[in-house]
């Protein structure tokens, strides 16, 4: 059996497996996007995540400052579906000997900037020759215990959030693909170069305790969706028609997908945060958004494990389809 | 300019200046093996290593089990040359689609088995796609204040030491490189193969405060030596007749290289540690290598910088010709 036939969460299941380990000052390990350790006083967060060229991001498409701020974001994201303090990276280069040094100093450019505006700093790493350029930053970040969120609080009952617009991301990234992208929409294609991961807000829903489950949109609202319900074992339904979606996106998705929800379903890096809370929790996230200025939409409801997991489009279930996007697949 | 006018240690003395800050709670950040910073009460270690397929490894010389060993055992070195405790570790993995899960399930059990060893526990990653293997470890330590060691504590006078023998790993290296391995000895193939890193003899000088800075030898040893001087503002003296050669070092050595030294003085991967400490520690480090039945070996004194870095052949200085690997050179 190779890698194709198990599939990437196949793999994550068994690395589960093969590694099983419950060491005391554990509290979140293997299969989240954040590790969360007590050590000492400190409940430490430890995310990671691999960028390869040509696989992620191809040079045609991004420039280094972007890539530089774009592999940091990734990573705040993660900590910030959590409601966690990011703190300091270690990053791991794998570069081409051709490569120009203006490359590297505009990519370090785009680190620090996002590292300035989130107070994130560099503190190690690790350099290497390869082929094509990989990229694989360690954030390390704080918690305090019970001002952080899993993703397994959700209950049966709850409701469902995302912050702003889905599908942007991705339909920027088809646009990116397509030759001839002029005249085609900036706004689009920078919510996929340059993701703003919603750090203010993940704090604030973990800090005052309005949410019961979070995590951010990476992978596809639907995957992601799929990862709350597991790991709280529920159920949950989605109303496609309460999916926020960009005036430009509805502008422009006809010509990428009939269905024009297709893409906000199931395209990735939205980096948006959904999370779950208690219908009396409504008026306290209305507030919160209109005071972070942050769209928070209800789009869906938790239920139960039997229940199962749907979508609801003109008035009917339907099983969700595309389940996201399985790198070995 | 591109990477190969500014080598590898030039770039991260870019890095450095690019990204120069000092945040509260930063004790040691970037250009060392290991970051260390306070977080809470507790003293954070943090170190990466990237290893890259046919940059780092080849399979035709490493089967997936040592792989996965070697992979987690470097950055333990890099913990152990500060005398700290390793806790925790994140990996990522680039992998190709038709990798067999087979392969997969030896690397990690060899990640188990050194992590059992030194009590280290995976707590998360990232996996991706990839045509080559690419792994990255993120390994997470601990370190009492006053009880960790660093590069930069050498002081004129002091001896320098060095643990195990040196070139073993490099020669090993050569010979596993050369076809027609048949009647090699596994004994060098296996020090560069399956690397052990020196934990309790590093946490032993740094807690009975015998030495005053230390480092792992991993790019070779006069690179390595060149790390000490330069953090700690001093110059170093080497004896190359004082260099503790393996009986099978000796043996083997001649056709790879005319200058028997050679090897031992440039060649990477040893994983020992080379520390400095003032004459008056020598009883107590004889004492310590006798208790933990691993060679040490006197093999040099710091001196001021003036005086400079050399290595002294039949009574004679020498500048420090070899200097190491440099990846993008």
């Amino acid at each position: 059996m190779d890698l194709r036939q198990l599939g990437e969460f196949g793999l994550i299941n068994r690395i589960r497996n093969w590694m099983a380990s419950s060491p005391s000052g554990l509290i979140q390990g293997i299969g989240d996007d954040v590790a969360v350790v007590e050590m000492g006083s400190t409940t430490l967060l430890a995310t990671t995540d691999i960028l390869i060229e040509d696989i992620h991001f191809e040079r045609s498409w991004i420039d280094p400052y972007r890539l530089g701020k774009k592999a940091l974001a990734v990573n705040i994201s993660d900590i910030a579906a959590m409601g966690g303090v990011p703190r300091y990276y270690l990053i791991s280069i794998g570069l081409p000997r051709n490569l120009p040094v203006s490359f590297l100093s505009a990519f370090y450019r785009g680190l620090k900037t996002v590292g300035k505006e989130f107070g994130v700093n560099l503190i190690g790493g690790d350099t290497s020759l390869s082929k094509k350029i990989v990229i694989n930053v360690c954030l390390l970040g704080e918690g305090k215990r019970g001002a952080i969120l899993f993703r397994s609080g959700a209950r049966a009952g709850d409701d469902l959030f995302v912050s702003g617009t889905l599908g942007d991301a991705a339909l920027g990234l088809r646009i990116l693909q397509k030759k001839g992208r002029a005249g085609a929409p900036k706004g689009l294609m920078e919510k996929h170069l340059s993701p703003t991961p919603r750090i203010a807000l993940g704090q604030a829903i973990a800090r005052r305790q309005l949410g019961t489950a979070m995590i951010d949109i990476s992978d596809g609202l639907l995957i992601d969706t799929t990862h709350l319900p597991e790991a709280s074992k529920v159920g949950a339904r989605i109303w496609e028609d309460r999916l926020p979606l960009s005036r430009l996106y509805r502008k422009w998705v006809n010509p990428y997908s009939k269905d024009p929800y297709q893409i906000a379903l199931c395209g990735g890096e939205d980096y948006e945060l959904l999370f779950t809370a208690p219908p009396e929790m409504r008026e306290g996230i209305s507030t919160l958004a209109r005071s972070l200025r942050v769209q928070i939409n209800r789009i869906g409801e938790i239920r139960t494990a039997r229940e199962g997991f749907c979508i609801v489009r003109d008035g009917k279930e339907y099983p969700p389809v595309c389940l996201g996007f399985d790198h070995f697949r």
